[in-house]
């Protein structure tokens, strides 16, 4: 599989079908692991990099979920290529910085991808659309044992798996789930319910994790700690508490609707207007206008069969995407006109956003 | 006539033509005459004041020009019909703030508005739509030189007409043209030109005169100086330096046609998403957005024969002829939400801005 057969779609996850959760988007679990006897790859010297890709790489085609897969050493990949996979989710902004003796394997559906020598041997995640961690869980075991059989990992009876940053050590597992979450954002509430996710071990994070911005309203809620808990238990407790989120997301909708209706219909309209005129638009204000589109497809504006449309353009408005579709380079302002011009063409098909069924929509799913 | 009648119609001046003049709006010329013998209206009691208003009105009521005009004391107009009077340049900010002792009369077109007991016991003005100081002019000389015949006028051969204020003794004479400069806006230039014009000793200011914010690109040129010059002379003067800002504004608009064409289709873009779209909208915005849709007429993004309806909508839009459409008093966010429903409205009728004839517009009228 090439790199355009990986992009041909914009894989199983991102996929949302009209009937796709109104506020978690997307769910992900990576397990992080490392071969015993081996520097981590932030102390390894560039041949023992090497050697330990080697070492990994048969196991790898050997895994039958990684069948017609796409696989590459990072050296082979142009700057472009790793910002789409970064776009997608598939690696992790400081592996688009790696060269020779890094590499990375997606499956066909893109549901699956592992890094190898990120900042330790083996990254793996699984991606699922939607509130689903437990399947995403269960998909990265599998591939965990698998390589387990095959490859020795560093593991302490006493405190679990070995990694090169110790707040991955135990279980290295790292849970998250992608939360939309525009009502909070609007309500000016998303700070205090950061604040109280915060207070009880988890993380909130931008779009590309840590340190990153969150743009979109979107954000990402995993745990923190890794050790002292069993994998169950940490899903379990996070579960609970995206549960928590999604419940003030939709009160913060509901009172939204019946408090400051005008500010949300003005809120969408805008976006739609902007979006639908504009010949010149930024990445983060892109999604940004995309956000509010989406949460007026929630609240019934739109016809849910366009939310297909407003996710995809959430990601193939990213600026490695829109670079990808010329030959030529193109400069930030030659992006934002792209961009404007791609997102004018696609919502031509859209109706004008029929914000005065808000209410009825919003007692109805009540 | 009353009130209602003359709100009936937007007014000769506003009353703009297809091929209305793309830069200026208006033309205006006030003269400040004073009564021999009397106290100027900010030393004067209310029974001098009471006094010289009982003079000047049978004086008014003669003028042919003033025949079927509509005419009041300030103390019989409500806040909101005084505030509408100012938003349609007929009376002065300040003039909205009297009351028993002072009086307006307008004549039926609204091209001929006098104030008594302003600053100056009678403060005259002649408005025309499009560049026409002379026409304006002519009239309301007439106007003077009827009343000048009826009503003996403080003059002292040495310098002039006497004025409440040295601003304005001499001619007694501000002539001024409102100026829609988005180009010289967009493309940075306006602070230049500003400085240029003020530098040879004419003044610059926002939509409602002396002190008050330049709104939706509009800018007022006007004399400053009323003294040791003939009302000829300043009347040339200013027109050489309006024609002299006409030329560098459609310069700077063809430079934004030939070098930032994206950003000039994006803000025309993006203002007519907005306000097609919007749910509630500030009169600063409105205006601001209102200029940018103007500027798209002028460079041929709408059919010309829209261009009375953005001109009315720059006045319609405004706060207290909001408030003139309905009974109840409108909170200022009511006010906001009126405001966007009434220009969505009248947008709907508009077809979307085709701004890829910009290019061709512009050479063709170059």
């Amino acid at each position: 599989m090439n790199f355009d057969d990986l992009l041909h779609d914009p894989g199983e996850w991102l996929n949302s079908a009209p009937t796709a959760h109104p506020v978690v988007i997307s769910s992900r679990v990576r397990l992080a692991r490392n071969l015993v006897n081996h520097p981590f790859p932030g102390w390894a010297k560039k041949a023992e990099r090497i050697e330990v890709l080697h070492r990994i790489k048969p196991a790898l085609l050997s895994l039958p979920a990684l069948e017609h897969s796409f696989g590459s050493d990072m050296n082979e990949l142009s700057p472009v290529q790793k910002q789409i996979l970064v776009e997608r989710h598939l690696i992790s902004v400081e592996h688009a910085g790696k060269g020779v003796g890094s590499a990375v394997a997606i499956n066909a559906p893109a549901t699956i991808s592992i890094m190898v020598n990120e900042e330790d041997h083996l990254r793996m995640q699984a991606l699922r659309p939607g509130f689903d961690l437990d399947s995403a869980f269960d998909a990265i075991s599998l591939v965990d044992d698998q390589l387990d059989a095959q490859l020795e990992f560093a593991f302490d009876s006493d405190i679990g798996f070995l990694t090169a940053c110790p707040t991955n050590v135990g279980t290295g597992m790292r849970a998250s789930a992608m939360l939309h979450l525009p009502g909070l954002v609007l309500a000016d509430q998303i700070n205090q319910i950061i604040q109280s996710v915060n207070k009880i071990g988890l993380a909130v994070r931008g779009i590309h994790g840590e340190g990153t911005e969150a743009l979109g309203n979107l954000f990402q809620i995993s745990n923190q700690t890794t050790l002292g808990e069993s994998e169950y238990d940490i899903l379990r407790r996070l579960k609970e508490i995206i549960h928590t989120v999604i419940k003030h997301e939709h009160n913060a909708r509901r009172k939204l609707v019946s408090e400051k209706l005008a500010t949300l219909r003005d809120q969408v309209g805008r976006a739609y207007g902007i979006l639908c005129h504009s010949w010149s638009i930024s990445s983060k204000e892109a999604l940004n206008l995309l956000s509010l589109i989406k949460l007026g497809l929630d609240l019934g504006a739109f016809p849910k069969e366009f939310r297909r449309e407003v996710d995809a353009l959430m990601t193939t408005s990213q600026p490695a995407h829109l670079q990808k579709l010329t030959d030529e380079k193109l400069a930030a302002d030659e992006r934002d006109r792209l961009r404007a011009f791609i997102i004018r063409e696609k919502l031509k098909s859209f109706p004008s956003p029929d914000t005065s069924s808000f209410g009825e929509e919003q007692a109805a799913s009540a």
